[in-house]
């Protein structure tokens, strides 16, 4: 069964997590330019991580071909060997995705995301020329459903949304944008009714913020398409870090993106709260983005277990609410093997120089100031601050 | 060239990092009994990891035998089908291991570590017995050396090395002790004495405590053997949680073990100081355990890499100290590829509710009183308070 | 001159700060009742307080009759001995402000606060008839002003406004209210028109929120103001306590009031901050409520010497930025002695095993659910609860 | 009866807490230098601590003359009027306690403190004659016996008790010093060992420390005592801020002190556990130093009441364990009127851009570069770097 007949008919679909990141751990990712070349330099690496998503409960593998556009990976050619072309990436990552989805019961979803193109302001047929040279690899190779994720901008979301379309395959679009709407000022509402007016069936935010506040943009989402009358599937894939103290521009702009991000991973239990709070908004389309691991992908398997009816394969190896603590050698251990301990539990940071919350940088940048840096690509800290001064302000 | 060959020329020998708990959050160990029966259910991603731990520099892949002595697989025996025998599970471990170690410059150590045995007070003959059992496999499978780890009592770890001996192959011993010693009160300068005149030739410490923590065990343990005028190579496997909090029997105690310690998860920049640390200790086989992932073992490379001369293979995807990052598109992000940035950042734990520190479970709690608790299998708090009060701890 | 005159020449008026906390910690005032009966026990506390205040910097004193109406003072009868009337109280309040006034440049201002026979419901000619009671003792005394402070309810602050200004004199009315506004659900704008067109020539908020959040909800009173082209000048008298965690009715509801505040003192460098935001949106009248003391007021007056042209009578004992530190013994002590390192620094609060934030109590209680609990009289959190899950809220 | 003879009974004599501290948020004293002219300046403002201090339970009334010996109030020449001589200082000191104590159940005790001659390395003839010049008031005015508190440095502090015995009073002796010992590296007990043998009656630590810290070094004290067979009373006056993560020199080092300390105030409840460690630990002159409120003292006296059969004078205005807020308007403040929710509270400090703990300046500092940059006057931090640097230290 496709996905709008999954989702037509109720059913909770699970997403994946997040590849670069898990792959930038693994070794076979650069954090910074993020390209996915492993689909062709190192397949059983991203075999190896589909896999555990799959066992953990994903119903849809989307494809490791996040920043795969070629003007991306142009861009970063100084690493990537002339012989791994932008088609062979894209290929190397729809095979893997199938292989694997054949084991089990998913869906193969490839995806685009946003481009070096748009953000230099080439027009709307060079951009739509980028996509299209992707989805071109995804109909030969006959994937189920397609994403457009990771947008920053709404109008580029359109556009490859219009691109996707031409495929007759069903569409979903996700924005990494917060409550405060896209880089042009753009409102969750408004962005999801443009979407969706472009064709896309299910809508809905991925990465750049927390559980929490991207339930609250989906939210806005919602809103607005219920007052322009729309309907349309909502789907949420957040990040997993915890992340109350960013602005507009998300989690980029921490100070510890994206090399000190441990303290704020969430946990599974938070997971569970997410999972519940998801659903209870009426999202079926459930899954993550950067920083999911398998084990919290399988926790949105186990919260929505009463819904679905079934644990997915790798909860063998996991009692609910920690309930296999009750095989440990020591008792005060085993008296942990219930919910109410790990519901509860506010766990310390162990680092006691350290705060709750961090200042991003560009606090208070506006747009304005942002695009200025880009162009002027100031690279020091100083530099910006003086860019800063001179422009007052 | 074999281990002590490496580490009388002085060369740094690089270990690897945590197994169980890196496979549960994949999904394929159980949080509890911590038993590998993956080695046999799921060797393909047993083999995922070694490769990826091999790929971040590790010179040595131990075989993912931790808990996989007979008694404690029986105790488990719910679980582990009746036909996963522990002497497939070992055997498996080897395989595995070698087959990944080929693929580089690696060499193969079998381990074996603390017993059910022991614990219920089984005698020597009986407890040696089972380590025996695992160790005719390490010689069917010709592992290249031997390790005894996570001991939280002296007396069976010596026990172990004397059976690791038999093999006539060099012996390693880590301890899971902080600067407190062992759980009889034997301190770690006298632990090391001990496993050293039992026939180690590597002495130190593993999991249980942080890098910081851990360090301190094993400068003990180094004037406890010359004091003695022993001489051993020094070793150290720690912690990948920040864990300043944690009373003697560490991190097992924290309320957030197993499953809320994300908070804790130490960074790149962290191991980097570890691994410097270790080294101006005179520590030359460095490595982790429990919650070292691939990325964390590179950074140990790297970190010592002018020493060594050279860089793993992953640091192919990793720019040293976060320089990858002057590719990312945004200008306060490229500001961030320079070191003084990383290594003086304080991250933020993004968790306004959660405090610094947390109290262990059993803070204050003597070594009668927890013996009581295990005999009386106390099982809930309520319990484990009401027995306290009665015993008058 | 008078509080109209200088607030219309544009002066800068400096208020006092918190009686009822600073008396308390110097054992004169009992938390929970909150009733001012020092004046007549232990005038000289009083006196010596004020003193403090007008050395800092106050250019008016508020006569110390916070709670001093007939009915609470009654109330609370239990422990205010029967021969110290309500008159008593009062007219001893007023002596004192104005002895001390005597000694400096200061107004005394006649205050009323919010009444127990508001709360239960007695209509508005009682009430009203409460306020009217100390009134006759503010027109004997001749102070030069009067306030209505600390209501939650617009409904009374307007009645007690009309009652000030039967008596002709200048009436200024604070509501202890957050951006959220009153209890009743009246917005922050709404309350100050009201107020305007009941007769108050100065509005604002005092008590119950911290610096930054009172100047939010002033900030919507004067746009209010604006929107219905009333014109009015502005107040702020907020809590020397950072409270970004509290809810609806302040730092009541947070569970460390009253006892367990400490951690959230403001400092005097905090304080300036309020006072450069306070001035730049256009407030005039610039002061503080609970836990200002008076090197808190002394740094509004610190901070804005530059407006006013001079420093208080107390800056003879306090340099500026903390100057006088270059007089330490201690060179490193003495390299503190400067701006830039007090306006920078984060200050830690030395208590591991603390979070950041509390959840308030009654966190998302309803107005009708509190309503209840105040009718019902439930005296212990069990009661609450179950007083809770009966009603279903 | 005098002191010896209160404490030779067996009876608990409490002190008074931190006046510099306190008079400076008042407004009447510099930071920096802390001297004590306000004495002869404003006599109300100290009289009137005094007597907060008496209500809430101090048996000991300390002359306000620390820092008044004549080199310290020269040294800081240029804001001491010359017609305020060290002899009117002292005088006045002695006369306002006096007045105060005669209100109720106290004694006088005269206090000297450390000296700018013993730092700049005057002979013991001079820095007696400094100490004896202050005695001579002390006698002159008659009270009741002595103090040499403040001491960095045992051998000055033993020079201070040899000149005290000179006038026939009992002489107590405080340090200022940590668990390490003073400032030349004499342990605690060697420091109470030689007090005692110089003649002090009472010996103990005051400032510098939290009070779990000063009660470690107070025990260390009494051990030392124990071991040399020598018999003295034990005394302790904390700081009232908690300083976990203070080096030897204690809070001074901190970066927070002394404008930011704020959030390490302690509550009410965290001193009733003070009071009752320090009694257990067979201390008997329990009282505070800086930070230390009337309401700190107040605490003290309500948690040892049960063994001294009464309540101070202020506990009128103070219900144990928060009981009057039992007559609080709102019934979840009711709620908190009860020893179980005071004593376990966490309170949270509201701050979510700081940390748990500092890293104190001169972290790692040896007594060798302290001294050197005290002579060097360095002044700025970058000079203190380069000062570092260049020594290589």
């Amino acid at each position: 069964q496709g996905i709008l007949e999954r989702l037509d008919a109720g059913e909770i679909v699970i997403g994946d997590g997040g590849f670069v990141f898990a792959l930038e751990k693994r070794g076979y990712v650069k954090a910074g330019p993020w390209t996915p070349e492993a689909t062709v330099e190192h397949p059983e690496a991203v075999r190896q991580l589909h896999r555990e998503f799959l066992r953990a409960g994903s119903n849809v593998l989307q494809t490791f071909t996040f920043y795969a556009s070629e003007d991306k990976l142009e861009n970063r050619g100084n690493y990537v060997a002339e012989k791994i072309s932008c088609q062979k990436v894209n290929e190397a990552a729809c095979d893997i995705a199938r292989e694997v989805a054949n084991e089990g019961d998913a869906l193969v979803a490839g995806g685009v995301s946003q481009t070096p193109s748009y953000l230099s302001c080439k027009d709307k047929t060079e951009v739509k020329a980028v996509f299209r040279k992707q989805l071109e690899v995804f109909m030969k190779k006959n994937v189920d459903f397609l994403i457009a994720e990771y947008f920053e901008h709404v109008e580029e979301a359109v556009w490859a949304v219009e691109v996707l379309k031409e495929s007759g395959k069903p569409v979903a679009a996700t924005m990494c944008i917060g409550p405060e709407g896209d880089m042009h000022g753009v409102s969750p509402g408004q962005c999801a009714v443009q979407l969706v007016k472009a064709g896309a069936s299910i809508v809905g935010v991925n990465c750049h913020f927390d559980p929490e506040t991207s339930l609250k943009t989906v939210k806005l989402m919602k809103e607005g398409l219920e007052a322009a009358k729309l309907k349309a599937h909502l789907m949420s894939q957040p990040l997993a870090f915890h992340t109350p103290d960013c602005g507009k521009q998300g989690f980029i702009d921490l100070p510890e993106f994206p090399f000190g991000l441990e303290p704020r991973i969430v946990t599974r239990w938070d997971v569970q709260k997410y999972a519940r709070k998801a659903y209870d908004l009426g999202i079926r389309f459930i899954g993550g983005c950067c920083g999911f691991e398998p084990y919290h992908i399988r926790a949105i398997a186990e919260e929505l277990a009463p819904e679905r009816g079934f644990l997915p394969e790798a909860s063998e190896k996991h009692g609910s609410w920690g309930n296999n603590l009750s095989m440990h050698t020591k008792p005060w251990v085993r008296a942990r093997a219930r919910k109410e301990y790990w519901e509860n539990l506010k766990p310390a940071s162990g680092r006691p120089y350290c705060p709750s919350m961090s200042k991003p940088d560009g606090w208070g940048v506006t747009k304005g100031a942002r695009e200025l840096m880009q162009q002027k690509e100031a690279t020091t800290e100083q530099q910006l601050k003086e860019l800063f001064q001179k422009q007052k302000i």
